[in-house]
């Protein structure tokens, strides 16, 4: 979409030749084509927006390069920002390198991707018992997918799995509708969905896949204990693969007159569903 | 977004003067800036998008002037185009008149908005006792209220309530995100939000604000019945007025990591749990 227009992910061109030399308050130099390439603006990608960079300052996997900020986000974020580099700018200077009609709030931030986790690992970290991780198939809209992790940090999702090469990158837009998600919750990419499922079961995970042609009903689909749900793309729906590696199908009750949500819909129903008996993640 | 570099809405502009003359399988011709406007082709927008298509022209409320349907797309829809005039076109014919990157799947449909509903009417047409309406308090995103037009059109929500001067038109981006529940929902404007509800009141609506600061969780908040759901805007929430307008407040419950769903997934959740105890409405 309009992100195009500024490389994919909302990168910024490495030839804009960003770089913060301007006095506080004062406009960041045009882009100019011919500057060689700054290292300190390569490999990265911009998150935007409080919530968002208030997520990754306090995510201690983050490596955040630069901050721009106006006056106002800068004293929103108050000591988050403490150790990164910090240019204080006016918000035109943000929407600049952005992507047409993002809503930064005054705040961006040039960070590297989260580096690797390993799911074994990043579930040891979390009493089983009552462990919710969702695995999605193929769901390769970045708002989409940011909505889920989203709602995966409100809901206390343990993990969220993707497949590597079919989920969208990091990238400004995933981290803005994660409005912060991205950097809570544990988001493990994997080479095969298949075997993270099989992993899970391993593990003693109770393996949901949510169809619409499924078994029974959500409510009655998820006995007590650590629970895996499978959520596919939206239009083709779970990989018979992938489905054939849960233990049990489920579909959220619907009406006539449409048979299908939207996948990030879909996803927050399910998280309420499950989260209800497994309320020591919740904070009330 | 994208939807700018061609009107708001994703309407075409009237002097690209698009008019299918060409044959059946052609290319219609380059636009021609210089051509006077085509009346057929000002006032309306285009929907696009299989499903959205469909419940377009389903819809005997919906006024579609022309459709322009791949050969595959014209064999999918089959008899529901009838009595509307169909150009068969090349997908890249209907790419080029809508935003960068809109997935047509070979439908575009030119139309005109749906005419004005009468709240009153509108609810006498499904029976009292288990009602449930939506109350959307600026909701400006169409991505937003389209998934919500969706997964009310699942959940047999019997009519959206949004304010005409806070809610974004209709618009192909609004439709698809709706995957036809825009054709299949009563959507009704209002000038007055704080009105409707006094007039739900007065209808035996039992009025629910949906808020994180609410007095309980909603499941218990629900007591059988007409119900109206208020959701408000992301970032700022329900208003005064609206809210005081409500018999009660509730809230979903969420962890400590993050305070606030996406407002479609909210809404989304909404929709499950109070369908949960009304389930006339739904097939299972």
């Amino acid at each position: 979409m309009a992100a195009k227009q500024r490389g994919p992910g909302g990168k910024v061109p490495a030839s804009a030749g960003y770089f913060g030399k301007h006095r506080e308050g004062g406009r960041p130099p045009e882009p100019r084509r011919s500057k060689p390439i700054n290292p300190a603006f390569a490999g990265g990608f911009w998150l935007y927006g409080l919530h968002t960079a208030r997520a990754a300052l306090l995510n201690p996997r983050r490596k955040v390069r630069r901050a721009l900020l106006t006056d106002r986000a800068a004293s929103e974020l108050g000591s988050a920002v403490r150790g990164v580099p910090v240019d204080t700018v006016l918000p035109e200077a943000i929407s600049r390198l952005l992507p047409q009609g993002a809503v930064h709030q005054g705040a961006a931030l040039y960070c590297e991707p989260l580096p690797g986790l390993d799911l074994e690992e990043v579930l040891r970290a979390v009493p089983a018992g009552g462990r919710i991780v969702a695995v999605l198939d193929q769901v390769t809209d970045p708002h989409n997918e940011g909505a889920i992790l989203r709602s995966a940090a409100a809901f206390g999702v343990a993990a969220v799995i993707v497949q590597d090469r079919h989920a969208p990158p990091e990238s400004g837009a995933l981290a803005k509708a994660a409005s912060g998600g991205l950097d809570i919750v544990p988001r493990i990419e994997v080479v095969n969905i298949a075997r993270a499922l099989e992993e899970l079961g391993r593990l003693g995970f109770w393996r949901i896949a949510l169809s619409g042609d499924g078994e029974g009903p959500l409510r009655d689909a998820a006995p007590k204990g650590d629970v895996a749900i499978a959520l596919g793309a939206e239009g083709s729906g779970l990989r018979r693969l992938v489905r054939e590696r849960c233990d049990a199908s489920a579909f959220i009750p619907l009406g006539r007159a449409m048979d299908s949500l939207n996948v990030s819909n879909a996803a927050a129903i399910a998280f309420y569903e499950l989260s209800r008996d497994r309320s020591q993640f919740l904070a009330r």
